[in-house]
This record gives C-alpha cells, structure tokens and sequence, in this order.
C-alpha cells in the first residue's frame, strides 16, 4: 500500500472548536500498532463533549475527533501478526488499552487506567490515515458495507453491552428509555435478536409508530401517560414489570421511574454520559425488592465482535446520511440544534 | 407435648406502644404450619419500627412483634411431614411465603407478595408459643444453643446474604461500613469465613479495637481520616479500592463516598431500611467506572441455612445479654437511647 | 364443579403392561392439592419406560400412566389459594416435590428426594380426573389451546432447560444433536427464540429439509458426512466449533464426537436417560480444552413458566395427532416400531 | 544490569532425553518481551512428559525445559511499560499469547492457538536467562521469597484454578482426590483459604495424618474403605455428598466414584494430564442428578495474580528442597521412581 505523507483531516485546534478542515501529516505505526485508510467515520454526540471539552476527563489538544472509522489497513508494526495489510478493521472509542492491567487481564480493557481514547486523548478517525493498536481494532467481515457499519462501531456496541450487563435472559422483558432516538433504534433491534420482549418508552405518535415497526412488544407514551410507572408495569406479561431497564439517557425522573417500575430483583442499567447529572433511589424500596443499578461504558473486545456478528447477520439496520469529511461543522451545527435522526457518516474519500 | 390454653406475650395494642405484657391464647397451627414453643428471641430494631409504624409498610394491630426466635417444634398440622415434634427451630422474619408465586419459584421468597412476616404481619417471637409456616422455619442443629443462635436468626443471615449478593469472591477486599457496630462485628465474622479481605470502616479507637480483634486487614477512621476515600483505597493491596462495600447504615455522605472509593466494577450493598434516606451516585463516574450499587433485604431459606451452618461450625460469635420477656419495654428504652452494643434476648421461660 | 365418583383410565396392571382401559374411582385431593379434570395428554417414550420398568427407578405398580396433561382444576383443597377452580393448569412429570428440602430451597426440585413423579411414582395423566400438588401445577394462559401445550409440558420444557444449562449466549452457537426428532423439532423453535444460532445435526435429506424450514443455520448430515467434527467447526462462524451442543439420544459414538467439535470452553448438555449408555471422553483433551459435561433432567417450575409463555407468543409449534384415550395401545406399538413422527395426543372426552 | 553472552542451561537434545548441561548463548528480548535473570525453578511432571514427548502435543527440539521459573527482570523490548528493570517476576508455563483471539479477548488465554508454552513450545527456566512475553509474567511482590514461590507458579496456580471453576462457594464442601500428594497438599491450603469444608481422599495412615495437619475436616483412606462413595457422602454435614470434587490424577475408577458422591447439581473437576486416560460416567445418573463434569486447565494471568496474593498473605506453604542446576538428571530420576514429596527446586546462581 502507498502511504501518503500528508493527508486531510478536521483538528480541533482549541476547546470549543470549530474543527479546522486542513492537511496536516500522516503517522508512522509503532511495533504493535496499525495504520488505518478510513473510508468511513460516523459522527457522534461523544464527538462534541470532545469539542467543548464538557466532561471530567482530560482529552488531547489539537485533536482529531472520531471514534466510529471503518477502512483499511495500510501499514502494521513489526510485531502485528493476527492482522494483515488489506484487512478491514474499525477504529473504535477504545484506541488501546495497557492488556497487561488487572482490568486487562479480566477482559474490561475499557476500565483499563492506561487506556486510548480515539478522538479523545489520541488522534480519532475525523482523518483518512489513523493510527490504533493492532489488538484492539475491530475485524470487519468481507460481506459488511464499511459506511453502514461506522455507527455500529460505537452506538451498536454500546447498547448491546448494556444488554448483556443487564443479565437479562431471552423471553424476558427490557424496557427501554428513549426507544426512539438512535440509540434507542439500535437497543430495540439487538434486544429482538437476543429474544427479548420489548416495552419501548419515548414521547409522540412518530416514536410510537417507529417503535411499532422495529417490532416493540409495547410502547408507552411518557407525553400522553397519566402513570407511566403503572403503564410500564402493565405492558409485562404478569404486571411485575420489566426484568430490566436500559436508560439511554439518564436524568433524574426516568431514573426514578425505572426504579420504581423495573421487577423486584431486577436491573436498571444507565447509559450514557450527561455531565453532571446523578442516579437517585429510595433506600427502603431498594433493598426491599432487591434492585439493582449498573452503569454500563463501552464493549470490550469480544463484546465488539459479537454486536458485529449481529450486523452481520442482517439483524441490525442502522439509518444514516452520508456527507464528505469537510461538512464536520455542519453537522455539529445540526446536532446541538437536534436535527438529527439517525446518524451521520463522513465520507473521507471527498 | 403439653400445650397450655393461655401463654404470656408482649402485644403492641396501638401504633407507639408501648408493649404490654400480658396473658394471651396459644394459637392452633393449620395444616401446613408448626407451633413453636418459643425458648429465646432477639430484640432488634425493627421491632421498634414494628411498634411505630414508621415504615412504608402496613402491619398487623394488636401485634405479638419478634422475629428473631429459637425454640421447639410442639405441634404441626396435618401436612407437615419433614418437621418432627421436638425439632429444634428457629421463627425468623419471613415466617412464611407462597412458594408459588414466580419470586418463591425462583428461591426469592423475601420477594414474595403474599409473604408473612414474624412480628409485623403476624405475630412473632415475642410470645412462648407461636406459629410459623413448617417450610420456612429454620433448621438448628442440636450443637448449636437457642439464646446464642437467636440474632443470628436475623442480624446474621442478612448480612450474609449482603456478602453473597455482592459477588464478592475469595481473597478479594470488602469494605464493611458501620464494622463496629452489632451488624458490623456479625458482617466481619461472616467476611473471614468466606476467606475474605476487610477494610472496617467506623468511629473511634475504641471501634477500631474491636475491629482489628475481629480480624479486619484494616481501619479506616472516618472521624479522623482526612481523606476516607484515599484511605479506604490505600488500605487495598493495589491501591485499586474494595471489590465490594457492604453499607450497614445508609445514608446519602458514606454512600457517596462508597460509589468513590469502590473499585471499578466493584458493587456496592445497601443493608438496612432507614425511612426516608436516598441513594445519590453521579452518572458520569457510575457509567465510565462501571459500578453495580444493589439493594439486599433478608435472607432466603438456603441463606439461612448455610449461615446457621458458619455459626455451627464456631466461626461466629454474637455477645448477647439475656433478659426475662417481661424486660421488653426496658430494651426499648435503652435502644432508643442508642445504649446497645452487642443484642439483647428475651428468655422466655421467666 | 360436579365431580364423577367413576372415570374412564388406562392402567398399566403388571410390569410390561399392556395398559389396560377401565373404569376406577376418582381421588379426592388433599389440603396442598387439586384436583384436574384432565382434557388432553401427550404420550411420551418415558410412559413406555414406565410400562416396561427398565429404568434404575422404583415406580408404582398398577399404574395409570402419563405426565403431560392439560386440563381443568375442578377441586382443591382447603390450603390452596394461588390456583382457582375452573383455572387452567398442567400436570407434569414433576407433579410435587418437598419445598422445604436443600434441593427444593435452591429452586431445583425435580432433585428433591421427595419428589413425586406423575404416571411413574404417583398416578399420572391417563386418566379423566388427576391430583397433582397445587405449587407444581403449570399455569395455562387463556389464549393456548390444551390439545397444542400438552407435548411442550414434558418434551418442550426438557428442551428449553437443556439449552438454558448450556449456558449459551444469544448470537452463540448450539449444535443439536437429533435435531429430526420431535425433541429436536422443539429445541430448534427453542434455540430461534433465544437467538441462538443452530448447526442441525441428523440423517438424511428429509430431516435436512425439516431443519431447514425450522430455520437451521446449517445441517450436518451424519450418513453422508465424511467427517462429522470438521463439518459441525465449519459450520460456525469462524470454524472454532459451536459454543453448546445438545444431545438428545445419548450413546457414546454422538457424545465422543460432540467432545470433539464443540469449542473450547464449550459445554455438551445430555438430555434423555437410555438405559444403561455411559459418557466417555479423553481427559487430555477435556482437559486442556476445558470441556464441559453437564447432564440437564427436567425443567423447574420456573423453566415451566418460561417454556409456557414461549409457546404463547407463538413462537413453537408442535405438530400432534389426536387419538381417543382406549387408543393407548396402539400409539405404544407404534412407538416401539419406531413410526412416530410428532406426537401423539389421548382425547380424554371420548 | 549486566547481561552476558553465554549462561548454563540443561538442554534436551532428543526426545527421551537426558538432559545436557552446558553453556548457551543468551537471547535478546523482541519488543513485547522481556529477559528474566532466573534465580530458582521449580521442577514439574510436565517437564518429565516435556523430555519423554509422550503428550500429544507437539514440542520444540532442542528444548531448555522449566516453567516455574522466578528471578529478576534484566532487559526489555522497546514497547515494554509495564515491567521495569529490577522487577522481580515469574516465568510460568503460558509463557504469551497472542493477546488478541477470541479467547484470549474473553481472558482465557490459555486456549489461545497460538500460545506459547515455556519449557515445551519455547525454551524454558532451566537456563540463567530466560525470555518472556512482557504482558505475561507473573508478578511477585516484594516479600515473597523467589524459592518458596517457584512451586506455587505452575501447582498453586493450577489448583487455585480448579476451585475457580468448580463454582464452589465458602462454606460449602470439596472432595480432593489425591489429597496427600504435593498438588493435594497445595489445593487443602487453597480450598481452607477459600472458606471451603475439605474432605481429603487419598491413601494411608501418613497421608491422614499429612491432611488432619493441613486443616482437612474429615480424611477418607480408599485403601481402608470398605464403600468409599458412602465414606465420602457420610462425610458432608447432610450426607448429600460434596458440592464439588478436585481430581487431581484422573484415573477411570475415582473419577466413576466421584460421579457418584458428589452432590446433585454438583461439579466434578478433572485436572492434569495423564495420557490415555478416558472420563467415564453413567447417563442416566448424570442426567436425573444433574451433574456436571469439567476439565480445568492452567490459570489465566488474573487467576495467577491471585493465587500469588493468597501465598504472600501467608496462607500457602509448599515445602520445597532446593540442589544446584547442574543436578536435574538427578531430579528426574528421583521423579521416575516416585521418590518425590513435595517439590525440587533448582537454584541456578549454582
Ligand atoms: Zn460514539
Ligand atoms: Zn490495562
Ligand atoms: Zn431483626
Ligand atoms: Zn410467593
Ligand atoms: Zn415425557
Ligand atoms: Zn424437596
Ligand atoms: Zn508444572
Ligand atoms: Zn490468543
């Protein structure tokens, strides 16, 4: 593979941004890393925390954003053997991590303290050569479209993860909070191929119809609803609620309300990062009925592959826009305005 | 057996109290039930909020409260058939269950709504002769003494199963929370014999003492550390914090510090059931860190089992003073008057 | 509910039978009983082995046979309260248990020692009226017909719990072994449901096309097949062999191979109890592969509900013949001609 | 530190051996590994079967043999963070892997494909200077002496292991068959630190009185029993049997005993490697009682972390007699004639 020198990326040049769309120069690989020819980068709400810099956790400056590339190896380190050049491989959230750490050694490599963050604390995939460990980039099958795939790469696992935290089993029920955002889109089509019953929970007509189509066992209109806590409890198939609750985006009162909804002994898990937001429950009703609350971050590994699989299979469909790398800003500009259904996808071939 | 027609008790006869010592009838077991002769029975907090009502739980007026009795079997019903007169029992909190109901198919009968509990929804220990369901009442092996065994009955088995719920594992760390207080020495006991590291967290050196007697690794004092949570995370062999932390006192600051100094994926018990408190953790860190906080009520049958087993065997000690029934409004007092260290137990004989 | 002092039933008189049809008095249920006017009941290979006696396992001698009844509660007695006259119950192989010993405390009560086993150590479902303990009864929902449920009561809730002990995970892979068969018919809708993927493994092109339409990911024809272990890796998806495998006709050839070609780390469940077969593996390789070998009886109350509520979504059929019960004979004649495809269902209205 | 060109080591030049002792160049550290300075290693049956080439497994010749190696880090490849020079660490027999596979993604390492096996696949720590991959070697804290900890690298690990994955929990009871011997001797410590009830099985009135010392709460002599599956259940404090079994030299007639003592729903675990040698057990017990058998292999890095810690705290002691590098041959000769108790450790300073 030729490799260029120089090449276009979009650099955050300083906190709050704008990105800058310019050339700046392509990175040589250490011994166990890759070089990545990205084809494809979804755009993601991470992507302007990373911008703003908004979170309690340090990022790089200048940065490239990007944590949901899809392309193709181009350059590998002397000691990268299990990936060949012409593989295709996704550049995820977690660049690296130390596999060495006692996270690492129990596969929770997104708990690893000396862990890479694409975007974030190393150059992310907003550039079309991006470097990432040769461990930890994702394998994408032959029979994968590569755009189709980027925003997998990182909604797609998430939520799957949040499923499998949850410990729930196939034929049991999830509800889940914000089932129409994209998020919410991706959770519904992961819980149906796990054999999950579905109670979705959004506001409107829209959400409802879209919740229907992606096959929701039940929906519940948090805008109509006069007791969304006893709707919710109704739409399970004995009225004890959902075995478990995925909250896509957790504020103070749908948390309440999924502890208070969710079965005895069942799991509420949270999702998503809302800078300065807090988990609250009654102490008397969650030790009587034995609840349970997990945050739940990123996949690891293995979970990565199985969300792939998933896709692969065909059981997944994740709608999105494609737009060259140079219209970054735009679509920064219609997230913060919340004009996005779906996701974005950069082509970084234009 | 000889069952007498009339039998002394102390019956709560309005919500406040305070309890009178009185002459009642024996009860006549049903089919599915045994009569207890009750020889000695723990006095525990809940039997103060039993005689408040200051819980969000309806109970029985006029009420017989205790659940933490040990006795022997003197009558059964007809159906009973595992249970022999003169079996040695103990009548603990959950006095009987459905064992229908899909909690009780699942072994959560604490969860079970149609569950009757000793000295709240039926009368309890605080008789000489009371009724339980022949299923649920507990084993006690003829090595075992009544007065001795009678608080692990109820403080035992539920930190015991706070340990179980925890995941914790073999050689791994957990910070007990409130350690030098009644629930705490028990929790340590039960910790050590589970081949498990302790961090006691509590006030004073006269705590911390009896900590270390105990066999806690360490003592975090949080009336003179400056830094619990640093403390708690140093006293780990990696630095990394507690794998679990069993809090035996919620309340909203030593919770918040728990979620703090938990290890990442660690788990964080609740035990106990102040009316009115909150548990409080930020997303952003509960997410990232992947942290689990669960609610533990009591015990199931095998839990109790299994903890009467660890006191069999001499790996636990609960320091009890004996009183005669009679002295019930006197324990009260000195309860309320934060006076106890160690339980109380009526002798029902006198 | 009016209740005959005479019914119609098939009784096995002398070891070997034949049944013979007769009329027999009915029973009358004890306090923890009901009473079930039986309306369909499957017949299974066990109810042959209960004729014969050629299992290690004592039963009742004469016998009325059958453990997959579907029915109507027309008496209970005076200690029921879950279960209502005119409610729509099952009777199963498990028709009661202690619920007070180790096993029934742990939720595993087809272990219990005291456990009663219909048509084997107790009188079974081929009969008009039969008594079943009310806290085992299986709970039919309105909206199933009781001819369809009567097979899932015994061969469906088997599946299901094999493939639940397997351990399995949705997206995984499960290798079923006799997946032709009416057992393998049912495991497959099973494994659908729970999102498994299935490598169907059998003989012939008819049960091929079976599989197929079942919705197998793949078929591995042992007649035609070269080598067995190689064709079931390649069947999965990256050639590592599938995570579970099913056996359901246990003999060694079958169980050596399935030792071989399932994945390292995977577990081989063996369902079915033929007389006298032996598992047989190499230790080095169990070993250093760290194989799995679990034996799976039958399913607990729980698996019940579970296995029940798959069936009313819809999600498994069964295909069944219906028969009048004085036709007993002739369906195990069949059976041991080895000419049952599906399953035979007795009509006991007629 | 100082590395010179040449060292000691024993080489194996052909299968069946013996042993040369000569000198050797050292080898240079790739960029993920390091280069060990060993002080002590243990000596194992497996270097025996290493010599020999009985196993089927193919080996490295010439080979160094030696997996128990513990000694001081010398040198580094330039991607090494983790370890630094000076670091005190173990050489075991998983020398790498690949980092990267399914099962080392799901922390099972040692079913990697392409692992490396130190002292079989690659050369060993029967040499002065021994390479291994950085992320793989074990860590030794600072009071823990490099001789004592040798043997616990390779047995400690493999029995700790073996408890692991029995699923055992505190207070709960484990049969170890082979009680007596040195991977006996080394489990009853693990087991007792563990919370676990031990029932030692093995063979004379030495080995008795060698388990009683040990902390064994009971001992079964199979040479004096007359009904060794009774003596062992008789053992357990409700006469159920064990919940789980340790086999740790697999033969046909203890593993056909331990299927029958061990507890419904119990574990049978079988570790080491005799070749040849076949699991065998009845269907129809194994399935109606719901057994579980299970091969377990070496630990992964997580389980060797904590096998060490256990030692550090005190609790493990393996007695250990230490001779000079140069006197392997005679190691392996006392080995073949079952002259052995406890280990052989070789100092190579000598
Ligand atoms: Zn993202
Ligand atoms: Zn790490
Ligand atoms: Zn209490
Ligand atoms: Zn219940
Ligand atoms: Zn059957
Ligand atoms: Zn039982
Ligand atoms: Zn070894
Ligand atoms: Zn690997």
């Amino acid at each position: 593979y030729e490799v260029p020198e120089q090449q276009w990326a979009q650099v955050i040049e300083k906190s709050g941004g704008p990105p800058v769309y310019k050339q700046i120069p392509v990175a040589k690989p250490a011994a166990d890393e890759v070089l990545v020819n990205i084809k494809y980068s979804g755009v993601c709400h991470t992507d302007l925390h990373a911008m703003k810099g908004d979170w309690p956790l340090d990022r790089k400056l200048p940065l490239v954003g990007g944590h949901e590339g899809a392309g193709v190896v181009v350059a590998r380190g002397e000691l990268v053997k299990d990936v060949e050049l012409g593989d295709r491989v996704g550049v995820k959230w977690l660049n690296g991590s130390c596999l060495a750490c006692s996270f690492c050694e129990q596969a929770d490599e997104p708990l690893c303290a000396d862990a890479q963050l694409s975007g974030y604390t190393v150059d992310g995939t907003f550039q079309q050569y991006c470097i990432a460990k040769a461990a930890h980039v994702a394998r994408i099958p032959k029979d994968v479209a590569l755009d189709a795939i980027a925003p997998v790469l990182c909604a797609g696992i998430t939520v799957y993860k949040g499923l499998k935290e949850s410990g729930i089993r196939p034929g049991q029920s999830v509800a889940i909070v914000g089932a129409g955002g994209g998020l919410g889109s991706l959770a519904q089509q992961y819980a149906k191929a796990m054999g999950l019953r579905i109670i979705s929970i959004d506001g409107g007509e829209e959400k409802r119809a879209m919740c229907e189509q992606l096959g929701s066992d039940a929906y519940v209109d948090f805008l109509a609803s006069k007791d969304v806590v006893a709707d919710v409890r109704a739409a399970t198939e004995d009225g004890l609620g959902p075995h478990a609750v995925l909250l896509l985006a957790v504020s103070e009162k749908p948390f309440q309300q999924a502890a208070e909804y969710v079965r005895s002994r069942g799991v509420v898990v949270a999702i998503g990062l809302p800078a300065g937001a807090y988990l609250r429950a009654p102490v008397f009703q969650s030790v009587v009925r034995m609840i349970t609350i997990k945050g739940s971050y990123v996949g690891n590994r293995r979970d990565t592959a199985e969300a792939i699989e998933f896709f692969r299979r065909g059981l997944i469909k994740a709608p999105f826009k494609t737009v060259p790398l140079s219209d970054l800003a735009k679509v920064y500009e219609l997230m913060e305005q919340g004009k996005i259904a779906g996701r974005y996808v950069l082509d970084l071939s234009k």
